[in-house]
């Protein structure tokens, strides 16, 4: 099985709190605006089964999994989500734009927590299939999203309380997944503020809609 | 990685209501009978976690999951199973007897669902890591196993509700396992009385217990 880039998939890769849930709602608004149907996900989660995955993948009050386990269960929870939700939607021609996808297991599973690429590799060959067309990286140095995550003030959850050097694999592991795959990603300096990372982002989205028409 | 066996880890293997759960008591006797330690566990489970995985995997109130995300529920409860319980107690020295272990995955997400056995075996090979010494099949027709398992009168979970043709192939699977493997498996024909199935089940781990010393 080899992967299939869909023009109508986006997703919305970073650290934590360097702004993807704000970018999306600025892209969902422009798709309704634009009256297409689109469909806003995020992962782990974005079906019933896939959810009850994440509550096992984050909740701190449970066993932790072990690395493998931890990216296995990712990998249910993306399989079931591409297939019960992403491939659906796309199917009957509406956008999907999702927070985190399968380059989050590149650089959570692997660039951070050790994982072999090439196993990550073949997991998303077996079990994803598909690749969004559009990729929107949002770079910010681990400090500042780190404290912008903290001043939403949410409890942290098993992995944001990591400790920032894992966090700082996980910045270099999606840096290098945007110079191996350039033509996919677009990476943002998401240290500007809001308004400008938005303007940015739909900018990009405006060239995708063009390019997917 | 390749797979390691241990010499005091056994598996039991076989249809639904074959008699896994009846074999695995007196074996457990006859090691508690000698002193040994013995961890007695049963897949998909074993753990905390894991045994939230079956829940997942085994109650038909939930999504069904994909047949991509089964297999990898089943991994990543394997491998967590693996590394939290059945590891640290084959390195302290305990027998360890599991209802079910990798086999199953390779009859049921393998030859009854469709999975690719060489996707399995790199799972195995990653995730997974060890074998048993010592595989006990249990193998009755499928009509008999299911009558049995009716009998027990709990209600059927999703996977025992399939059909009677996915449990042929469940069976299927499982003979040509034991076919590739001939020295770790032992197929017992459990159409015979309970007694006479436990005393070869136990003639088996008899000669193990040698092995080991
Ligand atoms: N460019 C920005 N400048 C300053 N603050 C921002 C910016 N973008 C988002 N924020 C604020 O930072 C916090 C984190 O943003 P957001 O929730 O969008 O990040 P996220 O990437 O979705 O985080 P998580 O990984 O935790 O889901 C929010 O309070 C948000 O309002
Ligand atoms: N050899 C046998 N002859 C007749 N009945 C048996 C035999 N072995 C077990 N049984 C009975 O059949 C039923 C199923 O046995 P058991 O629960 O041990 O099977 P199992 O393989 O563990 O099933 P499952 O796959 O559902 O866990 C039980 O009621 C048990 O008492
Ligand atoms: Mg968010
Ligand atoms: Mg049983």
């Amino acid at each position: 099985m080899s992967l299939r880039a869909w023009p109508r998939f986006v997703t919305l890769e970073g650290g934590e709190g360097a702004g993807k849930s704000t970018v999306l709602a600025a892209l969902r608004e422009e798709l309704a605006a634009r009256g297409f149907e689109a469909v806003c996900t995020r992962e782990p989660g974005g079906t019933p089964l896939a959810e009850r995955i994440r509550e096992l993948l984050l909740d701190p009050r449970h066993e932790p999994p072990s690395a493998e386990a931890e990216l296995l269960l990712m990998f249910a929870a993306r399989a079931q989500h591409v297939r019960e939700t992403i491939l659906p939607a796309l199917r009957r021609g509406a956008w999907v734009i999702s927070d985190r996808f399968t380059d989050a297991s590149y650089a959570y599973q692997g660039a951070a927590r050790g994982g072999d690429p090439a196993f990550i590799a073949e997991l998303e060959r077996r079990a994803v299939g598909i690749v969004p067309a559009l990729t929107l990286l949002l770079d910010v140095p681990v400090a500042l999203g780190l404290q912008r995550a903290r001043g939403r003030g949410a409890a942290a959850d098993r992995i944001e309380a990591e400790r920032e050097e894992f966090f700082e694999r996980v910045r270099a592991g999606y840096l290098e997944r945007a110079r191996g795959e350039p033509r996919r990603f677009r990476t943002i300096d998401a240290t500007q503020p809001a308004d400008a990372v938005a303007a940015e982002a739909l900018a990009h989205l405006r060239r995708q809609i063009e390019a997917a028409a």
